[in-house]
This record gives C-alpha cells, sequence and structure tokens, in this order.
C-alpha cells in the first residue's frame, strides 16, 4: 500500500503518543502482523488498527496485506522528516551562538 | 525559571502544532520577548502564553522575566530527546537489516 505524503504535523502528532511508540519500538525488531502487536500490548485489535492506521497515514509505518493477514513495518521517510526538521532548526541556533562567541572574541581583542 | 523534567510523549506533543513549531523557528535565530512573537504570527498574546508554555513544560523553551518583560529561548534539552530517541530506533532497525543483508550473503555463498 503507497503511504501518502505526510506532513510534520501528522508526525509529531503520531510520535506523541506512548502506545504507538511502543508499536515502533515493536517494528524496529522487524515486520509484524497487526494481530501479533495487538497481544504485548495488550489492548484491542480495534485499537491496535486505529494506531496504525495513524502511523500510516504519518508515513511512518507501511502496511502490506497478504492473503489475510496485513503486516506492518517500518517506513523510513516519516522519521527522516522529523529529524531534518529538528536538525535544521539546531543548525539555526548554533550558528547564531557561534556569531555571539565571535563577537565577544572580538570584543576582547 | 527551571525547566521541569519534560518526557517525550511532551516534547512530539509539543513539535506536532504548526504555531509552535513558528515560535520555534522564529526562537531559534534568537531570544525574543513573548509580546513580539505575537506580531508575526498575528495571534493574540494569551494563545502566544499559552503555546509557550506549553513548549516550556516540553523542555523545548526557556523563559526568563526581567522586570515586566518575558523572554523566550530555545532550549536544547527537548530536541536532544527527541532525536534520541528517533536515532536508537533507527539504529535498531538498521542493525536489523545489516543481520539480514549478512545473512543474504551467506545463503549467496
Amino acid at each position: 500500500m503507497i503511504t501518502q505524503r505526510a506532513s510534520i504535523d501528522q508526525v509529531f502528532h503520531a510520535l506523541g503518543d506512548a502506545t504507538r511508540r511502543a508499536i515502533i519500538e515493536k517494528l524496529s525488531e522487524g515486520p509484524v502482523s497487526v494481530s501479533m502487536l495487538a497481544k504485548p500490548l495488550n489492548i484491542t485489535l480495534a485499537a491496535v488498527v486505529q494506531h496504525v492506521q495513524v502511523l500510516q497515514e504519518s508515513g511512518l509505518v507501511r502496511t502490506e496485506k497478504v492473503g489475510r493477514v496485513r503486516t506492518c513495518s517500518i517506513e523510513p521517510a516519516g522519521f527522516s522528516l522529523a529529524e531534518r526538521w529538528i536538525s535544521d532548526r539546531r543548525s539555526l541556533w548554533e550558528r547564531r551562538l557561534d556569531r555571539l562567541g565571535d563577537l565577544l572574541a572580538e570584543t576582547e581583542e
């Protein structure tokens, strides 16, 4: 199933839930069927399906249906989106702090 | 003001809002007073105060009050929390893919 292009809003919103992060932790170890995800998380199958849907729409998880089994796996694209957003901001403020440092050094001289 | 220890839930939740991300973008260029944040964002002062509070509680922004002016600046700790969580998951699934690659190579031999 093709994952639609996710927004940064969706990615961070999806990651802001402990159960969805537990699903991602599990999938980081390898693909798992939806029903196998429900067991260790101790939540209903319906709840897992809903969380997986949010993760899929945010581009963090992809699913594939073979026969009657839907298998979930990690989709790196969504994670890259979040990482890039944070690192872009970080480079902005680090550059500013560097300039401040230069200015202080000049003042001392 | 000392920023309380934030949870990963709070950090991702805080980042999942476009206005709060706009505040972070602005603060990445340097510290700004709360009232100066409200102008370019075209939202009320009350709304900015609320967003800043969420950002502060999640450890992404710190504020300091000097006289009657509250100034906001970036707090790198919250960003590190988010980055570390993502990169820890990434190393898990990349290690698994490496092992899969090794296994395939062995099978071919």
